[in-house]
């Protein structure tokens, strides 16, 4: 296997990484198990080694890497193009690499931050330079961001994904939570009281574990309504960012179909696309932005 | 130390145990340290020995207990004289005790329970029988009650105390709240912002660790803020009860005034009490009626 450079999304949960050759063909892919959210930033290169290790050789590769990598080389702030945001060179110990790191994005009011969605934001871009109109990035730290003219115009960012695992596996729900079953018309019943009534929401929390030992509520509903009451409570907040528009979901399979479902039921027509492959378009687009510099 | 019966407040986090004399004076108290959130039901007894052990002696000790106890013996369904409910017997291994729990109060609809909060407004009517308003009982789950003529009415409840202790020690913002300061002036901002626009709460909470990054926002203002908004949503939710009544508020003093302060700012007027006295005079009052009995 001859790789000519490695592709890295260092995400807060699953750092990827892709194997390249010099045609940007896809060589090798691995993800991490490793718990990154809690690296300091000094054990960053000793986990991105633990990645990459297979791919290295006696001689240097290249290295690009986007997302909460350890040493964050600066932020670029909006407006601003993703696609000529240049990879930073990186210090690093070990000899068979050279790392490379992209800026995240900032924006100062409200204030707001990214590292990694800019890439998947050039992925669209490098796709479709004429898009125009809006990303929503579900994950762990979901994000809206309005392109339009090849730039970031603004963006706004939810934790509903990290609300979601802290709520499922540590809150006093997560008993009758339990399971990887999801009931639709509960998911979207939930998605709709929150968009309606944003209020609540506070108070439908706990009442998912009182339907289910008053009532008997079902786990794949009392999953359901919680997802659905947490997406639908950022679907309130980023309003201003799908009234109206079209809207390109990038995510995780499962989490962009909720999320496309419960966009449609607003009327909010919606494109799916894999985020991998935005990502590594992205990063494919920084590779070249190198090469040519 | 003539130990006459024990009164027992098994709270989700921090079980409390007072050694009673025959008068009901406080002979002495204790608080247990154990993490009593993720007891198994027959493992209740043993730690609730742990608590009381010194206080037994070789005659049976009667000790009545409400809360989330291991083995919850049902439900008083609202409306309800919690000034009624009886203790019920229950078994135990060690001889030296003899168990009385007393029953929870739950609402059909919306769907809502409670334990030991019940007992907070048992003694909230044993010290005024004419008490007609709300009770706001803020800590892990805060209760909001309506009471009128010795009944509990309805009551909701929101996952504040649980939201915020998630969201400050394991969520991306932990390391931007850490440490006890709380900014006051960023505090009542933050409350009015979620009460008036509860629909961008989402947003606003990742905001907090962008306001950090980007601007060197202090950990007193981010801690406050995380407090302030996730109180406003509690407010927010709770409207109903607390729009034009006088609210009696009785937490841990620190929180009380958390709350009271975000209810004056509405223009409600607030009371507030000790949580702890409170739950020993519905206790007490549960033991005159077991006396009585």
């Amino acid at each position: 296997m001859d790789v000519d450079w490695i592709a890295v999304d260092w995400g807060t949960t699953h750092p990827r990484a892709w194997a390249m050759g010099p045609n940007n063909e896809v060589l090798d892919r691995r993800t991490s198990g490793a718990d990154t959210e809690n690296l300091r930033p000094e054990e960053f290169e000793t986990a991105l080694l633990h990645l990459i290790t297979p791919w290295l050789s006696s001689e240097k590769t290249p290295v690009i890497a986007c997302g909460a990598v350890g040493a964050t080389p600066g932020w670029t702030a909006v407006p601003c193009n993703p696609r000529t945001a240049m990879p930073i060179l990186s210090a690093t110990k070990d000899p068979r690499l050279t790392l490379y790191i992209l800026p995240g994005v900032s924006q100062a009011s409200p204030a707001d931050v990214m590292w990694g969605e800019e890439i998947q934001t050039a992925g669209v871009i490098e796709e479709n330079p004429q898009f125009d109109g809006v990303l929503c990035l579900p994950g762990t730290h979901t994000k809206w961001v309005h392109v339009s003219a090849e730039e970031i115009v603004s963006f706004r960012t939810a934790m509903t994904g990290e609300l979601f695992a802290l709520l499922s596996a540590q809150s006093v729900l997560r008993q009758v939570v339990d399971g990887e079953d999801l009931d639709q018309n509960a998911f979207d019943t939930a998605v709709t009281e929150t968009l309606s009534r944003p209020e609540r929401l506070a108070q439908s929390l706990f009442n998912i574990r009182a339907e289910a030992l008053l009532h008997g509520q079902g786990n794949a509903v009392s999953r359901a309504r919680l997802s659905g009451l947490l997406i639908g409570a950022d679907l309130a907040a980023a309003r201003p960012y799908w009234l109206g528009q079209q809207v390109l979901v990038a995510g995780a399979p499962q989490l962009s179909a909720l999320y496309s479902r419960a966009l449609e039921m607003q009327g909010v027509p919606c494109l799916v696309r894999d985020a991998g492959a935005l990502t590594l378009a992205g990063l494919c687009g920084a590779r070249a932005r190198l090469t040519e510099a």
